[in-house]
C-alpha cells in the first residue's frame, strides 16, 4: 500500500521560511507593544500569514519565542505546506492548555484572539479552557501586521493583476448586443480561472463577493446589503450583488468589476466598457473620476491620514460636479452615497487601510490599497475606474496593469 | 432626478408571501416549543429563508404575532425584495430594545440567536442591548426547521440539479489529454454561471467552496483542512482543496464534484469520468460505490435514523471490500477516513442532516441530502458518485438528472 502525502505547491508554491519568520517577529513585536502574552490564531486568512497552509487547528503565537501550531485535519498537509518549525498533531482543545505551560504561559495572562470573526460557540469552548487568563480582541493588531507587505506579496499581488487583465480583456472580447450580465461575467471569470483564479475571501460576517461583477446600466447602481451602494442586482435577493440576468444595450455603461487571486493575494480593478459611444454626460462624468483618482494617487502617500485622502478627493469631486452640473452623485445613489473612496487587499477584500471618512490609520510604505472613484447616474448607470496600488513615500504606485482608457466596442 | 428603485427580482423572482408566512409560522412553533421568547435573526441563509432577501440587519421574530424586520442597509432594497409585513429602517442597533418593547418581551425574556455563526465581537453589542434577557443558542432550531422543503423550494433544487448537469456535460465535452484540473473546471464554471449559478454558501466558520472542484488521479485523494478527506489540491496551500494545475492524464479517474444554485438552493453531485478506459480495479471500485448508493437509497426513508444510514452503508462497503480485495478505502485514505457518507444541502453547502456515524437526527419527508460514497485508491486517484435525493417514506428520490454511468471519453 502507497499512501499519497505528495502535496503539491502547485505553480505558486509554498510560503518560504524567511518570510514566515518576518512577519511572525513583526506580529510578535506588535503583540508584545499591545501587552498580548500569546495570540492563538484560528481564521484561514491569519493562519495562512503565518504558517502558509490554512490546515484546522490553533497557531499558538507567544510575544516571545517559538509558535507551535496544533494541526487536527490534516497534520501530513501542514507539515508539507508550513515552515513552522514546530507542527504537532492535536485531536482535541484540550491540548491548547498543556502547550501554554509549556511556552510559559501563566495564569492571568493576556490571550490574544480573533473575536471579530470567531463565532461565539467557538470562543466558548476555548474561553473555559483557560478560565484564569484576560481574553483580548487581537484582530486589529493582525490585520494591521498583515497590511504591510514584503516584496514577495507584491510579487503574487502583481500576478493576480495579470489575472485581472485576462478577465478585462474577455469582456471586451465578448461584450456584443444582447449578451446577459451572468454571460459576460462567465467569460471574465474562465479566462481568470485557467490562470489559477480562485476564491475571494471577506472577512466581515455574512460578506461574500459573487464571482465576477459585470453590470450594466442602470442595475449597477442599485445598492446592496454589504453597504456597497453600487452592489448591482445579482442572480436572485439570496445573492443580492453582482452580475444579474439584464441583457446589455448600446450606451449604457458595463462596469466591470474583477477581484483576482495568485498564491492567496487578491487583486481588484473595475472599467468601463460600452456597446456603442457613451453618452457625452456619462463620459464627462467617467473623465471626472479619472481626474480624481490622479489627486489620490497622489495624496495618498506614506504619513497621509486615510480621512484626509478621502476628504480631498470628495472635495475634488464635489467642486468638479457643481462646475458641470452634471446630474451625477460620487459613490452612491442620492440616499444611498458612502463616504469612502477606497480600501486595502490582500488575502482578504476588504482589509486594512479604508480610505473614508474621519478613518485615523496614517498610510504606510509598502500597504496595498484599491481606489474605486465612482460615479452614479441615477437610473442610467455607474461611471469610474477601479485600480489597485502600492502605497509609497511619493504617493501611489499603480500595480494593475490594464489600461484606464475606455473602451467603445 | 429619478431615483432607481427598481430592483429586479430576475429569472426565479422573489419568494411569495405564502412561503415567507408558512416558514415563519413553523419556525415560531419550534421556537414555542424550545422556550424560546424571540429570535434574533442577522445571518443571511437564515434572513433569506425567513424574508426572502439579505439586506443588513435583524430580524425579530417572536414566539407569538408578527416578525419586525430592521433593516441599516438598504431598506428600499429589503422592501423591494421581502414579503415580511413590517420592514423598518434602523441606523443603529439601538433601534432594537424599542422593538422587543412594542412586541411585549420584556426583562428576563429568552432570546435566541445564531450562535454557531454570530462573531464574538458583534454579540457583545447585541449582548449590551438587552442585560436582564437570557441569550440562548438558537441555529439548532432554525437549521431544523430549514431542513424540511415545501415544492416551491424543491423546485429550485431540481433547477439546481439542470445547471449542474449542464457543468457536468462541459465536463465530458472538454476533456482531453494535457488539460488540466483548473481550465477543465472553469469550463464546468463558465456553463452553469451562463444559467445563474452564484456563490456557494457554507455555515461553518473558515469554510469556503472552491468554485467548480475538478480533480484527477491522485490530487484527488488528498485530505483537507475542512475535513474532507478528498479535497483535492488546490490551486494554493492558501485555498488548500479543489481544482489544481494538474494535467490530467489517460486512465486516471477525473473527480467532476460540482455544486450548483437556482435561487439561493444548492444542489451537489459527483461523476467520473476518464481519457480512455478506467483500470479494470477502478471501475470494480466504482460499480460497488453504485451498489452502495443503491443501498443508502433505500434505507434513508423518513423515520430512519441517519447513524443508522451511514452504519448501513459501511458495513455494506466493508463486507464487499474484503471480498474484492480491493486496495481500496471508503471514504478517505487510510489515517484520514471520515465516518461519514452524506449531508443536507439547501441554501447552505452544509445542512442537516447529516448521514454520519452516531448521528441521531431522524430523517423526515422533505429533507434533501446529497450522498456521496467514494473509495480512494492511494496514490492513484477517487472513484464514487454524489447525487443529491428528496427523503420520502419508501426511501430516497433522485433530484439531480445527470446519469450515473461513468464515461470514458
Amino acid at each position: 500500500m502507497t499512501v499519497d502525502t505528495a502535496f503539491p505547491g502547485g505553480e505558486w508554491g509554498f510560503v518560504p521560511r524567511g518570510e514566515i519568520e518576518r512577519r511572525t517577529q513583526r506580529f510578535q513585536a506588535a503583540l508584545a507593544h499591545a501587552g498580548v502574552d500569546i495570540a492563538l490564531i484560528v481564521q484561514n486568512a491569519d493562519l495562512y500569514y503565518l504558517t502558509g497552509t490554512i490546515q484546522q487547528g490553533q497557531l499558538l503565537v507567544p510575544a516571545e519565542g517559538e509558535p507551535v501550531y496544533l494541526v487536527r485535519k490534516f497534520p501530513d498537509r501542514a507539515r508539507a505546506e508550513s515552515a513552522v518549525k514546530y507542527i504537532r498533531p492535536a485531536s482535541s482543545l484540550r491540548d491548547v492548555p498543556g502547550v501554554l505551560v509549556e511556552l510559559g504561559i501563566g495564569d492571568g495572562a493576556t490571550v490574544g484572539m480573533e473575536l471579530d470573526v470567531l463565532p461565539v460557540n467557538s470562543f466558548r469552548r476555548y474561553e473555559a479552557l483557560f478560565p484564569g487568563a484576560a481574553i483580548k480582541d487581537c484582530s486589529q493588531i493582525i490585520r494591521t501586521v498583515r497590511s504591510v507587505r514584503s516584496a514577495y506579496e507584491l510579487a503574487f499581488t502583481r500576478e493576480a493583476a495579470r489575472i485581472a487583465d485576462a478577465g478585462y480583456q474577455a469582456a471586451v472580447q465578448n461584450l456584443r448586443p444582447g449578451i446577459t450580465e451572468l454571460e459576460l461575467s462567465a467569460e471574465c471569470e474562465a479566462a481568470m480561472r485557467r490562470l489559477g483564479n480562485s476564491n475571494v475571501k471577506m472577512r466581515q460576517f455574512n460578506e461574500d463577493w459573487p464571482f465576477g461583477n459585470v453590470s450594466a446600466g442602470p442595475d449597477a447602481g442599485l445598492a446592496g446589503y454589504t453597504g456597497n451602494p453600487l452592489a448591482g442586482a445579482g442572480v436572485s435577493p439570496a445573492i443580492g450583488g453582482g452580475s444579474g440576468w439584464r441583457s446589455i444595450a448600446p450606451g449604457e455603461p458595463v462596469v466591470v468589476d474583477l477581484v483576482s487571486f495568485a498564491a492567496g493575494y487578491l487583486c481588484d480593478q473595475t472599467r468601463i466598457i460600452c456597446l456603442g459611444p457613451l453618452p457625452a454626460d456619462l463620459a464627462e462624468g467617467q473623465r471626472l473620476c479619472l481626474g480624481v483618482q490622479d489627486v489620490i494617487r497622489d495624496v495618498a502617500r506614506a504619513g497621509a491620514l486615510c480621512g484626509d485622502v478621502y476628504k480631498r478627493a470628495n472635495d475634488w469631486m464635489t467642486k468638479h460636479l457643481a462646475s458641470t452640473a452634471l446630474d451625477a452623485y460620487f459613490m452612491g445613489a442620492p440616499n444611498n452615497q458612502v463616504p469612502y473612496v477606497g480600501h486595502g487587499v490582500g488575502l482578504e477584500l476588504d482589509e486594512l487601510p479604508v480610505l473614508a471618512r474621519g478613518f485615523k490609520m496614517v498610510l504606510e510604505d509598502d500597504q496595498v490599497v484599491a481606489c474605486e472613484p465612482k460615479l452614479v447616474f441615477p437610473g442610467r448607470g455607474v461611471v469610474g475606474v477601479e485600480n489597485t496600488w502600492r502605497v509609497t513615500a511619493g504617493g501611489l504606485e499603480k500595480l494593475t496593469v490594464s489600461s484606464d482608457e475606455l473602451i467603445e466596442v
